[in-house]
């Protein structure tokens, strides 16, 4: 069994040899440049993670995980556009329009997101590809209601934002390792908590969202809870957990 | 048989009633806007025109034929955008970005294409969406080739910008027709030819691309070679190909 830092390792090293379409031509440098910006890789490595702990197989479950975070950086581009976000640096470094200009970031994200289906679909089971597409548009649902204010019920848009693609790094892990769908829900609920618990978190450490709504003393007893709540529910597995237990304390005290 | 204004009806019928995914919550308005913004519809017609002279039933065919002109639209909403051609205007209204704002068109096209796997996704085979997604990565690298000028083989930017697109119109007629991979290649060359003729017709009416490179008169001379060669393709079918035979002569002489 590997550890989360092991999965990670694994996970950098299967992504920056990952083969991209040779038709983008240059446009490969910008979405490399977006990849390699050295992000945490929670979720690839939450979907590994949860296919090891089901029996499955780490090699197998590397493309869905890459797909994963091929959707995640995608939207990280375009959210990053001066007409959305606008921020000009992400993880201390230029952003990707910042870098190459809006038109191309633009273009280098929607190449991410259709590389990322490249991926998923080269499962013989569209099942996969078919979960990462109902989790992206729910993320981009979520992202449309944060920038319009069209929903003032947070827990939900952030369900729409972040909890989507938490869920989907779960049902991947799952289906890569073969578990049979009625056994995949008290896997999912897990997924739903940590992402709760990831999102949360997120808030307290750039003082928005719920550490806006609750304060931080009530963001914190919130974070606290969906992390109780996960642990609870990776107990309940008949399954060695104990990666996964690894990430929710993770998630729990991060400070970055 | 339907005439090409048939098979033009009953796609829009069904592209009116499709139904997106309620996640999107309003978004969806700015994907209906860009959806009934009246275009030619050719992609969709050319796919349900070659499964229904390849026996395919046209129903079954309808989720293709609407995921490729998802596809399209979604490059017309972000190719539209200030960041990259900056047109205001589409077939004498705002485009998507005048009439919604910037930061929505780019979530509106982000939605579009996820929604183009989705329909892609509902077959059972998977090579539907596959191809579907490498079409739509080479129409990406043609459009960076085309804004950055990285590539000065005209005839190559085309080839991908449109010819990708085209050639799988085709090809998800083929599949939704159960025509086997072995018996594809003549209907595929017949679908590069028409993308070609496509193009470059396109380029006369607009006055760029292979109109500025050959002038008027060798432009038109490559549009009716391509046209001619399309027939000769279709020629050599055995099937009844009167309304593919139709598309070509259509396209060869539209003005606008």
């Amino acid at each position: 069994m590997r550890t989360a830092d092991e999965l990670r390792d694994s996970f950098d090293g299967y992504l920056a040899m990952l083969p991209l379409a040779p038709e983008l031509g240059r446009l490969e440098e910008a979405l490399r440049y977006a990849l390699e910006s050295g992000g945490k890789r929670i979720r690839p490595i939450l979907c590994l993670a949860v296919a090891e702990a089901a029996h499955g197989d780490i090699e197998t479950t590397l493309p869905a995980a890459a797909a994963l975070e091929l959707v995640h950086t995608f939207s990280l581009v375009h959210d990053d556009l001066p007409a959305l976000d606008d921020d000009a640096e992400r993880r201390g470094r230029p952003s990707t329009h910042a870098a190459f200009g809006d038109g191309v970031a633009v273009l280098a994200g929607d190449a991410l997101l259709v590389e990322a289906f490249r991926l998923a679909l080269s499962y013989d089971d569209p099942a996969i590809a078919r979960e990462l597409a109902d989790a992206t548009v729910g993320m981009i649902g979520g992202q449309h209601r944060d920038i319009t204010g069209d929903d003032v019920d947070l827990a939900e848009v952030e369900r729409l934002k972040t909890g989507r693609l938490f869920a989907a790094a779960v049902g991947l892990g799952l289906r890569s390792a073969g578990v049979p769908d009625e056994e995949q829900a008290p896997w999912r609920v897990f997924g739903e908590e940590l992402g709760l618990l990831f999102q949360v978190v997120d808030d307290i450490l750039d003082g928005d969202g719920f550490a806006v709504r609750l304060g931080v003393v009530g963001a914190r007893r919130l974070a606290d809870a969906a992390a109780a709540r996960a642990r609870e529910r990776l107990d309940g597995l008949v399954a060695e957990t104990s990666v996964l237990a690894e990430l929710v304390d993770g998630l729990a005290v991060r400070t970055a």
